[in-house]
């Protein structure tokens, strides 16, 4: 694992299962977003501070997942977050859930950035960029 | 039925499961929120236009409910709304949930007033006293 | 809109709200799902049915979501269905969500179809297949 | 604190928040679930063993809270739990939810104990009344 990638472990809660047993596709999205908020955070940026103070936030724009294996009810899985790319308008956040060795879930989550409360888009700013390992030359 | 209730129709969805094969007991607040909107909204209140109009909010101070059967997956359940209270500082929801003539959940739920953004208490406002049929002589 | 596509209407509930004033990203899965259901009922197959007589259940093996505008607290928005492919292992829902005239959200949803309750991949069954207009020659 | 009570950690996610800017009513049941779950864990009864060795559930069949005080998006709070009473039928759990002294939840969560799949209301059973110091003389 590169110093750029961050792990974040989570509980599946019983909330999170649905009637066939296992967790529910969209529960895995509170997850990712764990992931995404703690790899910032880890990389110097309090994303909770970044929308206060630069009055900005990051909408997902665009989301691809596969699922490869279902998890269940009080498990502990690990979530893995990079960013291999920022643009002049997006980030990528990829991720892996896993159990043990076992990988449940793959996947990319695009974000863009929107001027609040308007929801304007400007450009992917430096305290972003700098935080994912992105600078501008 | 007085001519002060409303009765609201939902959908039980697969999400709304849980690995017991019935509906987890957190949905349900979702389905009596869409039912004290439609309240509002059949009673002259926009609850959408509410917020933005006056710059004031309806947070949930206080929840009392009973799960008397379960509800399963696919189902159309009944949501009754009615106000049977509203005092200088709160309004009290009370709602059945049925599904055909069986009674699934019975329950009181308890709004504040607060101005926004900031959240400070504030009297309950004619405009909800209104639409609830509990104006001040 | 071929007669193979179906339009279900939902109301974006405050729970579907974030902070960010706009639908949460993952709440939009819930309105997919309800098309997906939606869908499949239009076209003869009752879902709740489907899983309790042929003991079958048919998981999100995959998303493909595009979020173009963001739908907001109380909305009605309007999801359109169809399936534009089956393999011999996965059905494939393709899905708008529109505000009016406006495209908030345009994706894909791959199934796959697993024995119950065991989880094991089976294929496609033929109630599924001519359900979504893709039966076997 | 008693030596009954047990302490569980939760950060508040973005997708807990809703358009008033604080955490939405319907998110601290997935916390409170956590709170028991751990409660019950810390105490020698594995839920999840539970459900599958003795072919029991505990399905919420009531629940009565007071929101005191918003909590807010990346907040980290403490979710306290006890039972205060096991009747021949129930148990009651109750909870605190706080940030760091402030209290923003208190509430009761009384559930059943029921046979599974049919969902018959049975005796509590001695492993749950054991867990919680509750054990018939």
């Amino acid at each position: 694992m590169s110093p750029r990638r961050t792990l974040h472990e989570v509980r599946v809660g019983y909330v999170d299962t649905d009637q066939a047993g296992v967790v529910h596709h969209a529960s895995y999205f509170r997850w990712l977003e764990h992931g995404r908020v703690e790899y910032l955070r880890h990389h110097g940026l309090d994303y909770r501070r970044f929308e206060l103070d630069e009055h900005l936030a990051l909408p997902v724009i665009e989301v691809s997942l596969r699922y490869r294996a279902p998890a269940r009810f009080d498990e502990l899985l690990v979530v893995e977050t990079w960013v291999p790319e920022v643009t002049r308008a997006k980030v990528r956040f990829d991720s892996v859930i896993r159990r043990g060795v076992d990988t449940l879930l793959t996947g990319s989550v695009w974000l863009a950035c929107v001027a609040m409360p308007e929801g304007r888009l400007v450009s992917m700013p430096e305290s972003v960029r700098r935080a994912c390992g992105h600078e501008e030359a």
